[in-house]
């Protein structure tokens, strides 16, 4: 019922119960494509597990930590984009999101995750809002950069991805960055 | 940021924590107004306790029983609608609502309300929609009634309102009646 | 140890863990029976299933939102009478009740049923008791009609049974009734 | 609703939620009576602190560790008497009591205690029964001493009362005898 | 990490959760010898169960409510000791403790035991410290007679071990006893 | 009773109940200097607060969560070092330290953080370890450099100290350049 509409195509709808089986049903069908960033698709084995992950996520977000939506493009579930939680004695957060194979390389992600932003700085009114991609995950890195995210360093093994650690990028962007007139897209 | 869109003037909100004070402003600028047909006004003495009904209307929701929204009309809170709770093992729910005295006479509720009822049917896919109504809240009652609910009978003293207990209507539509040709509106 | 002395063959006593197997044998001898009016029935299938409705019985007793016992007969568990919460703010509850099938026909219920209704009136307090019956359900509904519980509407489709929903009849009698002189049984 | 009857004029009851009142009443009445050997006394200030130990009460029936439960006499509250806990390990439990100072010498509180015992072997069926009382307690080491309770032990300074430690005799019952030929009372 | 170092052969160690596979492995290479005084050496069948143990008395040291530590010596873990829980109402706690086969005779529980004891009265500033044993468990029995604890009394059937109840010995230490100069070892 | 012996004058040990007052002195007595650059100084208001604290850090404890250890130099409590949390997915941590103005420039913080990366890498089996500092805070950014930790970017604004953000250096170390033989210190 509750979205947040980007185009007639495209809008972002909190994850509820009833999406589980169209959520295994994504994971499923590009379950080689996303295993290769994410470190939960192997431990996806069925729509219990969709089911499991949904209800932690409507806890998150009763508790004022954050929300994980579903993409919705041309009426089908397309990807999930989110926040890994709120730190409000700080003001800030980090965002995460992925993208079934199918809906690659059509702009859907850098939208999606222009708006998330944009939630962040004006409704949430929060103070630094991060995003961080493996170093040689290209297409995830493409998101903060087109976003004009400044890459604020890089942190060695900081994620286990099955059987290796891969390095982090930090990208960081502040509401004083945000507000300025340089920043554009 | 998650809405839903009736009009261009109108949408529903799920309630967040930082839309307490707005709540709270609500009710306290409508509290005599309010007090006539709602129990828990003279209990809402602070937006405390606005934060605490938000808060469980959001545990309410992660634990996929039901949601509480607030109507916006026009960029203003102008009152709240929501389900009480689902029975899942029936199929069924019941619906509340209440609008401030500023925003009464527009045609918001009956609006807000449909949308409701199809949201229970068409997205939750539930069997049974009841609203209630005390049998002398006149205002209340057109809602259902504009909606086309059969009443199904009257509760004797089945709301304790402060220092006395009124009668309530209790209107029923059934899954049946919803998809039916001859309920329109 | 805690019971309800109706006569000296019947009484009521509060469920406890050590009553599972007596429940569960009761069920199980009854199990077509019972199954035609009770949802439940198909879903308790081992001693286990009666262990955890009886920890969800003393739960509701503990946090003060009624009780469900068992109506022992002649030193045999005969069936389950109970509340199916307490609503304090309305002073409101309903009750809830079944029988084996081999205690049919005694009378047994209505002087069950008769106890608990002073019970609600006179030690709890309240103002406001319910009984609902599938309308076709006519053992059933013939407890409230004897006990002169005014019949206040018929709710469609409000239960479902397996494979249909039931229309249920709602009986409610008020304390004004309950102390009124034209209540006799 | 619930109660264990002994005599026409003599019963025990669950404690519930509304005998709070009557239980603070009772403690208040006899408070510097009951301060000698009762640690609780002095914090119980209010009918709140006698509702939330009800409510503790309550809990630990719920969770089949023992009942705490008032000791109506000519129908008002006399004193309370329960199980400590249950320990469903060893099949042992440990009963505690006391009596308002106006009630005092009538004999009731060995007639409570002996009705519990027999619920602890009879429909518990527990291997061991102990009571404790302070060695200078002497109305409380009448009890066990009267039911033939074999005194077992001195442990030193076991409880603390205010300002001081008291030792305590172990009085222990077992299943065998219990059932043996010479406990006569 | 953290541990209580006795000798330099011989230490305490809070069991923490990596610690599970040998504690395991000690309760696996013993059980025949373990399972004659322990009745929860059956219900260890795998590391899970010594897992949730140590689960079990995390949450235990989390709540102030005593520990439990693995007896390290000469590098590997040779036994448990710990407190039961601690009665803070009364100052007073009871201690337990095991050791494997192949650590028996050297003195081990001894020196373990007089520094769980010296921290009971020196660090927790309790009142009083117990230890039971069973009446036929002449090893156990021997621990608290070295310490100097004086035999309080004989409880009758106090303990299931599978098949059986066992009679235990009560010992008993108070602060003063351990304070006093007649306390030597 | 549990410690990490670093020199005979100085050790760590897990924060306990017992030591809220000490801990509340300890953050009085410092205040000042303290709140330049941690954040919960101006909250801790009595030893409550430091109760509570060390409540939520034995229950970090008892949840394979991390630990929180005072530092304990010539027998009086110094400061406070501890994991924020552990990140059992990706096996890395972050830790945390700060120590009162009257013991500072006696290299104890150099020590005891020393000891808990060796804890990290050698007991807790961890693959990444990280230690943040305030870009102007000094004295804490150079503990992660004696201890060569490559520094690994910036993170700008990235807490909130009452009413500013700060900057952050990142440092990381990985398990290999813990064992790589270049590290001395």
């Amino acid at each position: 019922m509750f979205k947040y509409v980007i185009t007639e195509e495209l809008d972002l709808r909190l994850l509820e119960p009833r999406h589980a089986e169209a959520l295994f049903q994504l994971t499923d069908q590009s379950r080689d494509y996303l295993r290769e960033w994410l470190p939960w698709v192997d431990f996806t084995k069925s729509i219990n597990d969709s089911n499991n992950f949904i209800d932690s996520t409507l806890k998150q977000f009763s508790q004022n930590n954050g929300f994980q939506a579903g993409i919705w493009y041309k009426g089908h579930l397309a990807g999930v984009i989110g926040l890994h939680s709120i730190n409000w004695s700080n003001h800030s957060t980090s965002i995460g999101y992925w993208l079934g194979e199918g809906d690659q390389g059509k702009g859907i992600m850098t939208q999606a995750c222009a708006e998330v932003v944009d939630y962040c700085f004006e409704e949430l009114n929060l103070q630094r809002v991060e995003i961080r991609a493996a170093t040689e995950n290209l297409k995830s890195a493409k998101i903060p950069e087109k976003l004009n995210f400044p890459r604020e360093g890089c942190l060695k093994q900081s994620e286990k991805l099955y059987d290796k650690y891969v390095d982090h990028y930090v990208y960081g962007l502040t509401k004083e960055d945000y507000k300025s007139e340089d920043r554009r897209y």
